[in-house]
């Protein structure tokens, strides 16, 4: 199993990436992350997009704006990549968001919610664990994990009633 | 590797899935289509997404308007879910896109472009040639061919001119 | 008369859904309120979705984002479902509007505002007056006060002028 | 149980309602469809509102752009108003349906998919069958039959595979 | 010349609505203000929406979410009604906006920009000016006055400098 | 009384505007038609914006897209200007409506719908009314009109059926 | 004077881009117009952006959907580039429109109308005319009839009424 | 070389609009800066549009809601006129995208991002540099700026990881 890359067009966007990084910690996937714009350093992109093969399984970018970055990697890679589209304060991230998922046609970017970036390591995740059972496993107990926190909230509420529930939050 | 499970909510979506059959044939891929929806029949809906595992390495389901089905299925199987949004006439599709690619923390789903059956498989193909490399020799085919594809055209069209070019289209 | 069944996928919901119990009280309906997710316990809402009909005579479902929580719950139970689309930060509660109001034929969710906890809680209450004359008389009380309470209003500022009425606001 | 009243602004409305119509005689519901339009002649239809609650256990209201019928009906009636949405050539319906489902606390109006007058009904049916065990078993049937439709797609693609499913469609 | 009305069916609106009151102070016009619910106390807006024409020239409605009160008001009255839609939270008055300006066949509201209170009035004081010349001087004497205050900005700004005038702000 | 000035940027609004003129003939106004693009000829413009007021009680003015006309009108005439935004094909309109009822304060016009040419001279017409009683009767038979159209539509429905209606439109 | 350069990524936007051809042609300025996919063929489009400079004073690129041509090649050349959102069936255009012109900050696109390829090249020539007097002269001119042409409709509208105009086009 | 006009409609959009001052400092552009509203003193905005030309190479206009200031100018003057549109509370600044962007045939504006003022500035360097070598260079000294700011960042996250650099910033 090899890594997951990280890339992100601006160190403005890293406090959200960052939920990518604990979750893949979560699950005991390597990582990079690196800060690499397409459109400031496009040749450095190019080699990193390259070269994305030899060390990773997965990419994960996310972008803000007239995002480019997970599609023109998507272009140039033949791994998976995983888009998150960052919110942005004119248009709340919808722009993020056409610009990654409306993809032409043989160039898919596998595109999360906007800010997702705790989704896409999820993603990345499944994905590396299609022919890795102990990974798989880790998935079915995350999954299971987030029932239980659900569950507990559920016989919380229950128990102690709506307004009892409020104030403790 | 196990086949891909594709999955539509109504026969009306089955012409434009049909490009995801049509491109996973082109890559040797096998895969199993049905109808289920969501709504309608939701045991075997739930039989359906508790099962995929067994059988599919990954799972394409498309759908439209309120689309609940690639959300729910991802909530359901530990594989990957690649949702495509479906276009619908009143919204364009935003209703189906903003339904699959909307996923709370914890259930991603991987969207591509409204109508992009085509991606779906594609990027299908791309997560499944993770541990294969054959199938990742496909893939840099493929992304030869549609580089080769638009050579051509360019070609073409600096040869004759864009008159001529449009005449003959 | 059953109780209303009140269910949300998240307590983050909690604030804006609380709005529809303290509704239901004023109307004097019994309500049950829990939280469970249709994505992270998909069993446990199944479960709840299927006993739904034995216990309640509505349900109010409050979701966020691609909401799929009302949508799955009408797909489930005969009985009525009042959907309340919770506002999202990067799309003002578009995302959840969309995925619960564009039902596919034969499933439907009765759709309100956007966060409009009270008004669901209204409509579950209109719904069960329909057998019960002691409950509309209660109805047209509520709607007599939402008028005298606006008359008060109108009254005070025709009478202290717009100014003065603002600086007492 | 008493019938449902079915209101339109316009007869350019009707085709798209008449949905509704055919959905209320399956299941076997009363119900008056008449031409009302709020805007202009809006004493009619204060008459109509106020005596609704007489001869309706329901109302359902299609209007669409500045939709204002249905909420104004749920402003005068106690019963409860489901309203329509329509679609509009320019904004798609988008219109139609921020003018129906937006309304303010104290007046809500049960909203349904635009152009959903089928989902309409349906839901009047499943008001009006609360008090109603028999109505109940026929939603119950309704539910059945849905699944069973779909059922039927299910085992003919899965039987012919999805090529001959296209060519028969 | 009769006054202008002035309607708002919440006093959530008076802060913003406010604008018209000082611009028509301004003009000299006469006007009052009052708040009136079209949905929570709909026969009391009838009564003045029917009786706008004896006592005013124009009437100048606010509104927010699913607007009615415009629309409805122009309904009622021949007179001309100017609707302004209120910013919202979700939508940003895009949902006010719709429900004002979209308006059927036969029924116009003049619809001003979103939170527009003072263009209401200045759009009322130029209908009322039709007939009324000494209005209209005072009319031309506003525009002199915007004209004026821009220049002084514009000759402060050559004068001295952007960076002086920031820091003036 | 002054008659109507009607222009619009392009003859291809020609066929949407001309419900103005139809309207306008209905009630008796006079108006004169013409061509003018505030972006092709601001020259032209200017001037016929500068001397309006000698020959109009009020502009119409139709535009599409970054629709400047109706507010270029208004930032140099005294006299009150309707906007009506022309549909596009693009964005349905969207771009005109932002572009015409968007002014910033000083400058209103008063919008109406997309496509709304009707109801800009109904607009029109009762703005012209105010200082016209003979005028305001036309209005109120008008009004009148609207009502007896539906009121026959509503007669019939509930005489034929809303089948026989159908077969018959 | 150096060519201007025309790209597109697919040569289904050949028809809408071919106005800027034609109206370069009208100004007497070269070009050369070419197919290169930034997707499909990153490297080509990689060295055909580097070029650029060499041959051609302003580039002008024509894309639909997540379009990243315009701003990749303004990554990439230093040379001014003018961007084309072509029209999309799903969404208008306002992917294509968001994903041009939503540029982060360092990397403009000029960005024009949803299939605005005339305007692109009247742009072009505008950039192009700025140390090119004779050029001038011919926007100059080319202005002059846009006013003209306009002129003739504005009299023929004028001369013969609007019914005999609409009856000839 | 002439100067940069830069004008804005309002001294509200000021702060924004220097980010186009200190970036054109940046490249030794000179620039003038002035307030004209286009909407408040027409006949002032039309002088400066007309002199254009005279004094500069390029325009630079910056507007919000209803932007109409660039597209007026465009019409005026036969230079390059870039469009900033400006960010508004209720719409995000979608109604000035539009207004400025979809301008018709014959009268482009070069539009940038929403408050893209820095972007504009860059955009107008770009153009001025078609002559001018020495200032090509410039710009190609301040894109290797923008590649160097990035990958300093990037070297910095990939030594000291991104814990330390999130801490950092």
């Amino acid at each position: 199993m090899k890594k997951v890359g990280i890339v992100m067009g601006s160190d403005s966007d890293l406090s959200i990436m960052s939920d990518a990084m604990k979750t893949l910690d979560s699950f005991g996937i390597e990582y990079d992350v690196t800060i690499i714009s397409a459109h400031r350093m496009p040749d450095v992109f190019f080699d990193y997009a390259k070269n994305a093969e030899e060390k990773y399984d997965v990419l994960i970018a996310g972008a803000g704006g007239a995002a480019h970055l997970p599609g023109m990697a998507a272009a140039i890679t033949p791994i998976p990549v995983i888009g998150v589209p960052i919110y942005t304060k004119a248009l709340g991230g919808v722009d993020s968001l056409y610009s990654i998922v409306q993809m032409p046609s043989g160039i898919p970017v596998a595109t999360v919610a906007i800010n997702g970036a705790k989704n896409a390591a999820i993603l990345a995740a499944k994905i590396m664990a299609l022919g890795n059972p102990e990974l798989m496993e880790k998935i079915k107990t995350f999954k299971d994990g987030l029932a239980e926190g659900v569950m507990k909230k559920k016989e919380k509420i229950e128990a102690v009633g709506y307004e009892q529930y409020l104030k403790e939050m």
